[in-house]
Order: structure tokens, then C-alpha cells, then sequence
């Protein structure tokens, strides 16, 4: 993945040796398609190989890969794939688009795709890979700017490399600040109930050697009582003309935590994130998610039978923001 | 249980009904003593039975049962046992002491009983439990009188039956409240990393049909917001003179929220737990405790071996609390 991200590159900070280290999880050969099984990330790191566009809709579904701009890449290899076996392109695109059908990235890349000759979709997948790990690095140098040298941040959730073409949002800003050298410690809350911190975002920072500890999502107030947070750092799903932002469920309690011990809240936003449709934080939709992911893990139930109440998304107000980082700079609301 | 608790009852709950369908995990029968197994408990509802002071003290170190109360009163139950055994009390007393260091109620039990003759020491354990319960009774009136009928509140860790002689500190409040018909519902915070309220308080309160719903604790934040907390009911494990409390992690979390929100916050103290030693909550210790129980649990590890920040506790400044309700009324720092 290095030469994509090397071509690309659009902000200040030294990347060649950190992209060379860099948590990699979509590898593209030219004829086939690697991805890093998240699923069973971290305690085994398997890869899952796609060699046509059904493989590549089974690893999307099937949750090998998630975060909306990985799924998008992984249609484009998808489709670029079929092109080259000489396949129904028209059925193939259906297949992917039914792999997830929310996921609006997806939708978006194959359109892309299919504007084009199938002897250009290989070269358009390489192009919207790296331009998506390029978006990651320019919000990454802006939110690095925010940060001051002996930062301790906490982050929540992953809005990753492993969710992105690499990199990430957030996550990006971190590896960002890092390579600036102002990163002291990370804060890993672990965002029950699907555990993504613990899973996935701890995983990405120790495997670059970045300086962090994992804590239960309750610990963040003792942190920022003692002085031991200056910034917190999340990702979002979508944010409201008027600013207020959608995010995992925990991201709305840390934004108060941090408003009353006077911590720096930011959230990293790709302008495609931002749904002008939506007027305020209200208008956004949150999902109930199954109460299976409450009562236990990974099959193994801990609790009774008992009713669950399990939001997959809060909203935070835009008034316990204290920005917005897009890939073009901060941003705020009108 | 239940004529125990009748005969020392001194609130005005009609709690005969209750009684007879409360949790009920400390039976003694006379010869032998019935502990309800904690570590196993919801899936598993099994009784561990314990003959003399050895096996009473191998029940308290291995956490069939915890909670201080609920040690101190099988403690003088296993000495009781001895004692009709004809055993030697001094070696006994020595080893049920030795079975949790740092519970203050157990050398309190133990001493209470070696004051009498052997032949009255299983009155005297069945009298601690009784006066335990009634202590939870009392507290739990004094409670109730806070909470207006139609009442939603949130339950942090377990305070419960469980870990007390029966009724429980802050959930006996939520009993108390109950019976008198003003509980609405009850959100069940998940409590990580050891789980006490999706292990114990859910399974507490759905055994006596009390209206609750699990939720992780980062959903508390979303509760309060949209009005669906009238009150934050916790426990607590050490109070200092000033009134700062130390309970289980995320208790300070939750009443930095309830304060944002105009939501009230009750602590459950027993005045034993008063430490005038303590001037404030700085003076309290923190626990910090096993890695393991961050990374997974029960034996199942999702997250990879990374670092990990693991408080047992952390301190609520006074100033974030709404009432401090103890056995004898509410109580206020000097």
C-alpha cells in the first residue's frame, strides 16, 4: 500500500517511514484481493482472499471488513475484478450493492467505476483507495495542528485505519500528531458493547508503537479529574447542518465529561459525513442494535435474560464541540 | 430468611410479600450454612454448602460470596459452625480472618461472637444478619422518601442483596421504592470490567419483577438527555469526612452527567463506611487492579495483550451529590 499513499500525499508531515509501518488491511495484487479478517481481530490475524465481485460482497457482508469508506474500496477491487474475468458487470454491481446496503460510500464507488471502461476499473479502484488514504492524511495534519507536543488524547471507537483505506479519521489525526512528535499517551477507551477500542484501535496503535493504554469506557472521568486528558478525539457518522454530530454510543458522554473539566472535544469529519438534510441532531436516526451484543461477546453470555436497551449512535450538540477537523480544514457550523 | 427480616423490620414498607420473594443467597439452617455461588451466578444458579469455619472461609476467599456485609455475616456463621463442632474458636477465628484481609466487617463479626460463649454464637450470627437486613430496611425508607411515584432511575454496580445480609444498600432503596409503587423503571448500568450490574443487579431486580433494562454504561449520557433519569442511585464503598465518596469506576462519570443534566444523585451509605480519618477524597486509595479483567472476560480475551489502565474506583467530590441517605436519615458533610 506505500506507493498509493506516497503519490498521494498532500500534507507536511514525514510519512515514508510510517506508511511503510502502517497498519495495512486491503491489498490489492492486480488479479486478486487481500483483506484482513476484522473479525477475529486481534487474536488472530488471518487475511481473506476475493477473487471475483461475489467473493468481495460475501467479505463485506459477512463483516470481514467494515467502516463505510473500507466497504467502498473493497466494492471498487470488487468490480474491478469482475472486469477482468470478463463477468457480468451489471450483475456484479447489484451483488455488491446488496452486500450493504446502507453503506452510501459503496453505491458511490461503483458508480465511479461504472462510468468508465471495464479496462480502466483496476486503475479507478487503485485511485479511490488512494485518494481516500490521501483525504485521511490532509485531516490528519489539520488535527495535528490542534495539538500541542506531550498531548494526552482519548479516543473512542475506531475511526481507524481499519476503517478506512488507511490511515483514518481520528485515529489518522493521532497517527498524524504522533509522527509530529506530540503524542505522550493514548487513551483507548475499549466502546462496549462491540468493542472496537479494544479490538481494533488498541491493535493499530500497538502495532506502530504508539504510546497507549486500554480502559473501560467509565475510566474517562477519573482521567480527566486527574489532569490526564487534554483532547478527546472521535470520529462520526454524520454531523447536522448545524453541527451537532452522530457517533458510537459513549462518544455524547464524553463531550459532557470533557466540557466540565475543560478538555478539548474534537471530531474528525469528512465533509461527506456532513448531511445538510438533516437540520439538527435531531433529525438524525439512531439505530437499536441487538441485545445479544449487550448480555455477552463473541457468543459467550455473561448476563440473565433481562430486557436491554442497546442505541448504537448518540448525538452530541454542537455546543460541547470544540471543532470540527475536515480534510480541508476546520470547520464550523454556519 | 423471611422471618428474619419480619421480626426486625422498623420502616414503614408492608414488605411481608416482598420478603418472602426477595433474593435469597446466606441460608442457614442450624448445622450448616447455603451460599449462593456469585461467580457463576446468572447463568448458573447453584449453592456451595459449608460445614465449619474452614469451608465458610474457603467460600469467602475464592468469592462464592462478596460484598462486606454479606463476608462479615458468613464469617460469624462459620464460626458458629465451629463452635457446635466443638472446634478450636481461636485457630477458626484466625483463619476466617485471614479468608479477606481488607474487609472491616469480618474481624467486627468475628469479635462480636468470641465476646459470648460458644453455645450462643449462632444466635448472635443469626442476629447480625437480621440487624443487617434491617439496617438496608431502614435505609431504604429513608430512600424511598426522595423518589416521587413514576420514578426512572439508574443503578450503577451492585449494591444489592447480594452484598449485603439481604434488601441491599442502593438497590434496597430501588426494593424500598418499589414497594411503594414509584419505580418506573430501572436502567441496569452493565458496570465494566467485572460486571456486577449485568451479572447481579439485573438478575436481582427481573427475579423480583422490578421493570429494568440493561444498558452499557456509556448509554447513561443518552438516558439523561432525554429525560429518562430522574435520579442516579449508587453505592458506596468509603466516604471521607468532607463527604467525597469512592465507589466502583464510572460512579464519578455518571454524577458529572447527572449534574449536566439536572438529574438528582443519590449515594447509598451505610455509616460504617464513614472514614473521619479521611478529610477528603484524596485520601482515599485507589485500587488498581488485574489487566485481565479489561481484556476480556471470564477466561474469554478479545483484546490484543496491549497495555491497560484498570481503577477499581474512583471519588465523587461532594459537591456532585444530591443526598447521602444512610440508616438513620439523610446525611450531610459538616
Amino acid at each position: 500500500m506505500g506507493f498509493l499513499a506516497r503519490e498521494a500525499l498532500e500534507n507536511d508531515v514525514d510519512t515514508d517511514a510510517l506508511i511503510a509501518r502502517m497498519v495495512e488491511h486491503i491489498r490489492w495484487n492486480g488479479d486478486s484481493l487481500e483483506l484482513l479478517d476484522q473479525r477475529i481481530l486481534p487474536r488472530t490475524v488471518a487475511w481473506v482472499s476475493c477473487n471475483n465481485a461475489a467473493e468481495a460482497a460475501d467479505a463485506i457482508a459477512s463483516m470481514v471488513i467494515r467502516g463505510a469508506p473500507a466497504i467502498g474500496i473493497t466494492a471498487a477491487y470488487g468490480l474491478a475484478l469482475e472486469a477482468r474475468l470478463g463477468g457480468d458487470l451489471s450483475v456484479a454491481k447489484d451483488v455488491l450493492l446488496a452486500s450493504r446496503p446502507t453503506a452510501v460510500n459503496l453505491r458511490w464507488a461503483l458508480e465511479r467505476l461504472m462510468a468508465l471502461q471495464p479496462s480502466e476499473f483496476a486503475d479507478e479502484a487503485v485511485a479511490i483507495h488512494a485518494e481516500d488514504i490521501a483525504l485521511n492524511q490532509r485531516m490528519g495534519a489539520h488535527g495535528a495542528d490542534l495539538l500541542k507536543p506531550g498531548s494526552k488524547v482519548y479516543s473512542h471507537c475506531n475511526a481507524g485505519a481499519l476503517a478506512t483505506g488507511g490511515w483514518g479519521t481520528s485515529v489518522g489525526v493521532i497517527r498524524s500528531a504522533h509522527a509530529l512528535g506530540r503524542i505522550e499517551k493514548v487513551w483507548v477507551g475499549e466502546t462496549r458493547p462491540y468493542l472496537q477500542g479494544a479490538r481494533l484501535t488498541a491493535w493499530e496503535l500497538k502495532d506502530e508503537d504508539i504510546p497507549c493504554a486500554l480502559v473501560c469506557d467509565s475510566v474517562a472521568a477519573s482521567l480527566m479529574a486527574s489532569g490526564q486528558v487534554d483532547a478527546v478525539l472521535v470520529g462520526c457518522d454524520r454531523v447536522a447542518a448545524n453541527g451537532d454530530a452522530a457517533n458510537k454510543i459513549g462518544t455524547l458522554s464524553l463531550a459532557v465529561l470533557a466540557r466540565h473539566y475543560g478538555v478539548k472535544f474534537y471530531v474528525a469529519m469528512p465533509t461527506s459525513t456532513l448531511d445538510q438534510r438533516c437540520a439538527s441532531g435531531a433529525d438524525i436516526p439512531i439505530e437499536e442494535r441487538d441485545a445479544a451484543e449487550v448480555r455477552g461477546h463473541a457468543g459467550v453470555q455473561w448476563a440473565a435474560d433481562v430486557d436491554v436497551y442497546n442505541p448504537g449512535f448518540d448525538v452530541t450538540p454542537a455546543a460541547l464541540i470544540s471543532a470540527w477537523i475536515t480534510e480541508d480544514g476546520l470547520w464550523t457550523p454556519p
